[in-house]
């Protein structure tokens, strides 16, 4: 493989592949690097109308010597969907992508997500590279082969685990990405924060008080050890059987409220911050936890710039049902990923309908 | 488990998974044995309008004590498609089934291709039970994890590799099959002959010439046989990166036939007997088998009632078209399986287009 200046590699290991995730700047001046992880002389590069604009033609120099295709989507949540997905299908037959073509995923989390499956099920199963250009997706989505579409009822309810050849980071698509959006991404830095706890949340901590930018100098360890912490929970368990179902800290809350509001309000980042505060409610709440993680939390979600309560407007009831209909529900009881302190999240099984009821009552903003 | 009267167990063994195939007469005794393969309170059932009536009931007398929903689909390959599939996404959905549901497919190839693929995909991949009720299905589409769904332009262009948690066969189911879809079931079996030749394939032959029907004694012989040939392809290559491909004797061109008639002129099990008969045509006319092979496999085909020659009316070009597009066509060469003698088959990947269009001339009936 060839060499970037200052590149690091943090490499993935399931039962069945093995696999780089590469952090780095300017990748295109390597072209070698990208073409050593694709097998054959077609590729899809799939994209949106955000991402395209910006970086698409500078891929494309890259495969000059391939047929490559491209599927531009339309940006945002709500493009995770059937529609889109029979779109890259439709793309892939139209120009007769063979079964060792290579799907290429330039965008976020919902670009590699969409694409990702699409590429997992077109002709059962087709070379997928990763190219995540958003901080979210860079530390989480691109990450764990995790790949789904939505369902008008509830978010990734069809999807698969299938791992890609590579992930691509290059840090300087972050200088393009909007600030709401990258305040999104700290969300799932967060997460990790609270999940591992240690130093790595007391220097995140530190790093998000002094205000953490795309321009930041600590940017790239943060996202390299958020991919270790990941890699960490997929190596242990990549089908989800148990120990990873943990990296969904406060992502049951934040499903429902994302699909409550048809995945139009809320960036998914800013969904999981206030999951991420109702987790720690709840987990006070259960008498799991002290009162001053709640505290902690939220001090955390401040200095991102997260919104962290649920608005007064939101029908909670509603919210209660699409809860129930979440994955992570087990048969009929509720399951949430619970925060004891820091460093120390599990799961727990016996949350009532009156405790729930109860958490999303005191995060709602103004209670 | 259970032990039922006389039942024979194959066992499926690939890297990650082991499961059993069940042969045996009148499961619902024993409801015991298929509980034993149902993890949670929740099951789904896809079935179609023709296998239904015959045995929903009884299976789902079984799982009296779960609450056990069910989907109807209709018959026929034309089923197997995006808006069957969103059909079984939409009764998980709807009736609230979690992610440790159990789909159970009840029916022919057909049901098992798209019931697994829903089964693969819904939640990232809940549980899967395959009851296949036609002699295609046991033999074939049942076993091995190949899941599927058809677009317009090919069939199984969207799917997954996926393993059942078991198969199971009664061997009763065939007793009310119509005699065309049993001959349909043959041709697949002479498939397997042809693959491993040697002494089953004498056997078969014998078999074949005294006219094999549900109620022949040879028939559990036969069927166990099959699935052991398929175990053994499947154990080796679980992906289809290399021997697998070898059980696609004969289907790319079926694929084709099948899609240049809308899947509706042809039972699959036909498309392949033309498409076996099309590839010792092809061997022969390559030079690497004997003129007699092709007598051979037409007296095979012949003994079980089946077709093989290609009707007059069939527009060649576009079937060539849709060839190119076959899943077995790597980059540009045109890739087939091909017969150098019963038990010696082999991936020939240097075919030319002319030679493709003198077999297919060759293959019309009347020629």
């Amino acid at each position: 493989m060839a060499k970037l200046d200052s590149v690091i590699q943090v490499d993935v290991c399931t039962s069945n592949h093995q696999y780089p995730v590469i952090i780095c700047q300017d990748y295109w001046r390597h072209p070698e690097l990208l073409m050593s992880f694709v097998s054959s002389k077609q590729v899809l590069i799939v994209s949106n109308e955000t991402v395209a604009p910006l970086y698409l033609e500078r891929l494309r120099s890259v495969f000059s010597s391939l047929q490559c295709d491209e599927l531009i989507l339309e940006d945002g949540e709500s493009t995770k969907n059937q529609q889109s997905l029979v779109a890259i299908y439709d793309a892939l037959i139209q120009k007769k992508h063979h079964r060792d073509t290579t799907v290429v995923a330039l965008g976020g989390g919902v670009v590699c997500d969409i694409a990702g499956f699409a590429a997992s099920t077109y002709q059962r199963g087709v070379n997928l590279i990763h190219m995540p250009t958003t901080l979210l997706a860079q530390v989480d989505a691109a990450i764990g082969g995790k790949t789904a579409i939505n369902h008008p009822q509830g978010k990734n309810l069809i999807g698969s685990f299938y791992q890609p050849r590579s992930v691509i980071i290059d840090l300087n698509t972050l200088n393009s990405l909007p600030a709401r959006e990258f305040k999104a991404g700290l969300a799932e830095i967060i997460k990790y924060g609270l999940l591992v706890g240690g130093d790595f949340l007391k220097k995140l901590q530190q790093v998000l008080k002094q205000g953490l930018t795309a321009q930041s100098q600590e940017l790239s360890w943060v996202i390299e050890q958020c991919c270790r912490i990941k890699a960490t929970y997929v190596e242990a368990d990549e089908k989800e059987s148990g120990l990873r179902a943990l990296l969904n800290l406060g992502h049951t809350f934040a499903h429902a409220l994302e699909a409550s509001t048809n995945y139009q309000r809320w960036l998914h980042g800013e969904a999981v911050a206030i999951g991420l505060y109702c987790a720690a409610l709840l987990s006070y709440k259960l008498a799991l936890a002290d009162k001053s993680l709640v505290a902690e939390v939220k001090s955390l979600l401040q200095y991102a710039g997260l919104p962290y309560r649920i608005p007064k407007e939101l029908d909670l009831t509603h919210l209660m049902d699409l809860i129930r209909l979440d994955k992570k529900v087990k048969e009929d009881s509720l399951r949430f990923v619970v925060i004891k302190a820091p460093g120390d999240c599990c799961l727990y099984s016996r949350v009532t309908t009156e405790c729930l009821a109860d958490t999303l009552i005191t995060a709602v903003e103004g209670e």
